[in-house]
């Protein structure tokens, strides 16, 4: 199963781009995603305000054609998570995720209190989102086990899975004995994106997945259809651009010089304080995915 | 000088308890401290909203008679930092306090780029808070070289200073090489306070001096007395209340205890999803307050 997590591309004024981003959810629906994630962290939900993060839930779901959309519900504090998950299910998403966005170093108390108390007021199924890399906070297996009995909860987005098979089997098997037959388990970090699918995870929670949808889709179907050899082939055509992920502190600002350069959304799409990539850091990126010829995954709407 | 960083006391309903609030500044201003800094790290500002922001600045100045108020305009994107400001200094407040609040990772050119574009839109001095413990960013002393040649920087709050004196000196020393005259440092890290300034610091930005005002008022003195065994003295009695810190994850779960205890704020006086200390935790800081003798702290208003 692919979750496809779209760039939120902003305009030159700070503005965010409605129509780059209807643009970006209709391409998705083209290419035959499974689900479509706008605002998460490849969204930058943690820049926008809640008026914003609702309207955009608006526009996806409208734009969705059927396909279901899930929205990140974050924010510091429980009273507005608890807001943004009313504007959420108001607009009509099939699901919500939440990671225990963090100012003060959060204790397990505290988020196993943020789930129960988010998650007694849900109408929709919960995603939990385990992202260390932005909220500074570790699951812990017993923390996994009893956010995963709280009502509502159906899933877990995992940072990522062992480099070795016979490992990320094991870690896969052993999260699963943790939890509750119904929760499912999705991988992230597009490294380990097909990894994880093989070691038996149910989703991939994709950033390549929102903006190239074509190979994210080749390693998705072919570990569906039992091939893992052309998922892990796919995979690692692409470790040039998982080597950029890795070496820009994450996914986000190579993926917004790919969308700019496919002329998906315009330069620069992404907020301030963040800055893009510049010079030869660009270039590179630039070339990388002219080389990998992914370049021909401009969509209709581009 | 002593900068005191009052809470920001919540009322069981997920309001702010205005009263409790101003409460705090009046007994700050009784204590006679040098500078109060509601809306820091301790004061919750990266929970609250832009507009109860902009009041409890209001409240905070209107409350201080004279002496000079600091508010934090700390938020993950730029664009709403500028707005923070802009309300800070229509409060009348005397000078802002930013932090690179992050989520995705930030980079140094993102850092100095963000106090390019707010350090230029303002008309008070502006406080640098290196704050790593909650903004997981590490200044460097490029950095901070940089940043303080920006326009309207007036000070830098350090995370702390080594333990040994002579390793103290030469780290302010140091710092103060890389900066220019007129920008000022203050400590913070309360366990570091006496140190900090017997160091040579200009200012402490306090935890301590937002709720016991009179030990970090005898401390400050002292060593501006020249009196360097009594500040001394002072932070080694104070020392129980240094390691439960350290214990809790910073000062803010212990310290809101001691406001609950001496019945300046009302329980549980965090937003959610913080909890406070609960059970044996509690019990101790209260210990350690009544062991100390800090509860003859309590103000005029309590």
């Amino acid at each position: 199963m692919l979750s496809a997590f779209p760039l939120t591309p902003f305009a030159g004024d700070g503005t965010v781009d409605e129509r780059a981003f209807t643009g970006l959810i209709d391409r998705l629906v083209a290419a035959g995603v499974d689900s479509i994630s706008p605002l998460g962290s490849t969204g930058s939900y943690a820049y926008l305000r809640p008026r914003e993060r609702a309207r955009l839930a608006r526009l996806a779901v409208e734009h969705a054609a059927g396909i279901p959309v899930m929205v990140s519900i974050g924010a510091t504090r429980t009273r507005d998570v608890l807001d943004l998950a009313e504007d959420a299910q108001k607009a009509g998403v099939s699901a919500v995720l939440l990671a225990p966005v963090s100012y003060q170093p959060l204790t397990a108390d505290d988020v196993y209190g943020l789930y129960e108390d988010v998650t007694r007021e849900l109408s929709v199924p919960l995603t939990v989102y385990d992202n260390p890399g932005t909220t500074h906070f570790t699951f812990t297996d017993q923390l996994y086990q009893a956010v995963a009995a709280l009502p509502n909860v159906a899933s877990i987005k995992i940072p990522g899975v062992p480099a070795d098979p016979a490992a990320a089997n094991a870690h896969v098997a052993r999260l699963r004995g943790l939890l509750p037959a119904h929760v499912t388990l999705g991988v992230s970090g597009d490294a380990y994106g097909a990894a994880g699918l093989i070691a038996g995870c149910d989703a991939w929670y994709s950033v390549i997945g929102g903006t190239l949808p074509g190979p994210a889709l080749t390693i998705t179907r072919a570990v569906r259809a039992g091939d893992t050899a052309t998922a892990l082939a796919e995979s690692a055509r692409l470790q040039p651009l998982w080597d950029l992920f890795a070496r820009h502190r994450g996914s986000l600002r190579v993926i917004a010089v790919v969308a700019e350069h496919l002329g998906l959304v315009t330069a620069p799409a992404l907020p301030r304080p963040i800055r893009g990539l510049s010079g030869a850091d660009r270039a590179e990126v630039i070339d990388v995915v002219e080389r990998l010829g992914l370049s021909g995954q401009r969509g209709r709407t581009a």
